[in-house]
């Protein structure tokens, strides 16, 4: 018996049938005893739709008016399951993103949440029905204009609910049984993690890892609560996103009081790599250089400056962004050409990023030594390192990350036919 | 320069290319320097295909969610509205009912309008915005739930605001050219009214003719707001609905110092008529049998009941109601028919209604004599009658109506390729 906040992504109420399905699976956890509030996405391909229309009115809608056209939605969505819970005999009422009050800045198409005041949600609780709350959306502080969160919205709704409403799990629904120690499709066997940690489960969101955004794992460690990424389409367990791994935590059998090392290997393809050229190493030139960028709200991530070279006084400095942004990247620091004095720009966007990601690496030195083994052993070229205590990340040719993530799930003993767990003791890192 | 309030249907918002037709026009409103409000319907079949989507999910969604459900077609129409007139250079803020402060009763589906408190569109009006506004729907007083006004509700939205704003005019706009002296599809040189009382507007949409609801006729009388009926594809005049015909109004040319007395013949083929066989003449049996029709929320149209026979105590008791609650209300009828004692129950669905409506009736005797020849004339049998001051309706065969309408239009010499006006002078009622 506790308090459980659910969210169903857009695939799993894409239609009539998924929709019942889904109610189905809400009711259950409701006849299991617990209080229950669910976070709905926009059915299928709405949301797409809804914009597709928005740009036969206009070229570029007002941020405002978006919001208002889009919150549609995710207000169809939780109307209609609301009705599919009832017509099982459940009492369920939907709420707006307002109406749970889910406070947010007024920054449309991309507001963060200010507060969550779920005083409806409570009632609703109390009085025995299940509340279908609508995810992604909310109502600025200021204007009390209705305003939507952005990308991985409906995940952060759930999560940022559940805090507040000081529940047991926050369970997000999506089409896979869980996060695995690499992509499933790039690796055949792939194992399910059982668990994950917040810090873990953050490198492998910002490698790349899509099952859960950045934003929801953020605001969930904040507030300790636990997530459980399970999918909309089996009762299997999951993978819990917690703080710590359990006391006896292993990937495998046979290990229980081993800790792992590594949790997953994350790539991402969608990246792009700039660098800048014969750069004057002086102070304050990075700093310019990033402050053009982020003013133009260009998100970038990895960052390599090497030492200069003492004959020229010249540096080169690159960095990794998303290929959407490339164009107006470029287009910013070709205007600070002359002002800072570099070279040239060179734009690549034939870049794959491939992470390793563990709590474990920073007690097991040699971790290194053996990524950058295997991916040797395979023939892949490393471009581009950059470290955190549990995370590496190498660039390297997107054509060569696939035959990069097989070979180091390989080497770190993380495919699933293997019934040790993987105890690592390398030569330092 | 003044405020004007326009209303736009689903038909004239159907597309993308509506919505940006409708925008030049409420930008043309605005260029001419008034201060504008526009109340918006959800797009074309939208609502028809929530109510589907709906009815896949369950056969009796709850009125909450359904009214949750439906008002997201409206909210999607009155946000790409507000990017079109963006796109022409003027500022447009789109509000929900909600958020225009259209107060409701909690009957979900077919709410009533307790109040209204345009705050925020006054706000945005002041600085210099077109406010949109979501038709059809409001929050309820009690529960702050939303809900919806039921049938005619873009209409009602339009002409509350509009009273609560003090608007000089609320513009209600249509696909045709304004309110005619009787159905042009039925009666092809029909003509279109300069003006129509409020009082006589009522007796025609109470009768058939589909152009206003009653609800949005009977809010604009409470409030003498002026309503203007035009169409959205001319810029041709409309109908004017007002308190009175102006001075020297006419219906035709040469005759200014005249009033007019037909302003029209509505028709209606959407009724069904019960006749209660056998009713023992006793004091509280029609209240019996009215107050369980009513328990039942049927609303029920005409009502004649005639003497009943000396010798046997027994009458006929004949009403007309929607043919939609035909089988709703037998089926109640017949549950009484042990208490109440009567002999049978006819059910018939092939009825029509023809009703002459005008204002001038109530001075002008004879009127009912040159109604009753013309229906005779053209063969038309009459089967109930039923009057108020300013309308005659009868009942009579389905198929009759419309060669009946044709009779009445021109034995009231409503037809426009006369050009005399219409100077009746009958022979007594």
């Amino acid at each position: 018996m506790g308090l459980i906040v659910q969210k169903y992504g857009g695939s799993s109420v894409a239609d009539a049938e998924g929709m019942k399905r889904v109610a189905n699976r809400i009711v259950s956890a409701k006849r299991d005893g617990n209080q229950v509030v669910v976070v709905v996405s926009a059915m299928g391909d709405t949301t797409d739709e809804l914009i597709e229309l928005a740009k036969q009115i206009t070229p570029i809608p007002s941020g405002r008016e978006l919001d208002m056209l889009l919150t549609a939605g995710e207000r169809i969505s939780m109307a209609l399951l609301a009705m599919a819970i009832t017509n099982l005999g459940h009492e369920a009422r939907s709420f707006t993103g307002s109406q749970a009050g889910v406070i947010t800045t007024s920054a449309h198409g991309r507001a963060r949440i200010i507060d969550v005041t779920p005083g409806r949600i409570q009632e609703a609780l109390k009085e025995g029905a299940i509340a279908i709350v609508a995810g992604f959306q909310g109502i600025s502080q200021d204007t009390k204009d209705v305003t939507t969160l952005g990308r991985g919205g409906s995940d952060t709704t759930a999560v940022a609910l559940a805090a507040a409403l000081d529940a047991d799990v926050c369970e997000i629904y999506t089409d896979v049984d869980g996060v695995f120690s690499a992509d499933p499709r790039v690796v055949p066997n792939a194992r399910k993690l059982k668990t994950v940690t917040y810090d873990e489960m953050l490198e492998l969101a910002a490698s790349g890892a899509k099952v859960l955004h950045l934003r929801c794992v953020e605001y969930a460690r904040r507030y300790d609560l636990p997530i459980h990424v399970r999918s909309s389409f089996t009762t299997n367990e999951g993978t819990w996103v917690v703080k710590d791994h359990p006391v006896g935590h292993s990937l495998g059998k046979g290990t229980e009081m081993e800790q792992a090392i590594i949790s997953g290997i994350a790539h991402d393809k969608s990246e792009a790599k700039i660098t800048i050229v014969g750069v004057p190493d002086r102070t304050g030139v990075a700093a310019r250089i990033f402050q053009a960028i982020a003013d133009a709200d260009i998100n970038i991530d990895m960052i390599v400056q090497n030492v200069s070279a003492a004959a020229t006084g010249l540096t080169d400095i690159s960095f990794t962004l998303p290929k959407a942004e490339g164009p107006d990247a470029t287009s910013i620091l070709q205007k600070l050409q002359g002002e800072v004095g570099f070279a040239s720009i060179q734009y690549d966007d034939q870049i794959g990023k491939l992470s390793l990601v563990g709590a474990g690496m920073r007690s097991h030195p040699g971790v290194t030594a053996t990524f950058f083994g295997a991916l040797s052993n395979a023939g892949v070229n490393i471009e581009m390192i950059s470290t955190s205590e549990i995370r590496i990340s190498i660039i390297c040719r997107e054509s060569d990350i696939e035959r990069g993530v097989r070979a180091a799930h390989t080497a770190f003993e993380l495919d699933t036919d293997q019934n040790e767990a993987v105890i690592y003791a390398g030569t330092g890192l």
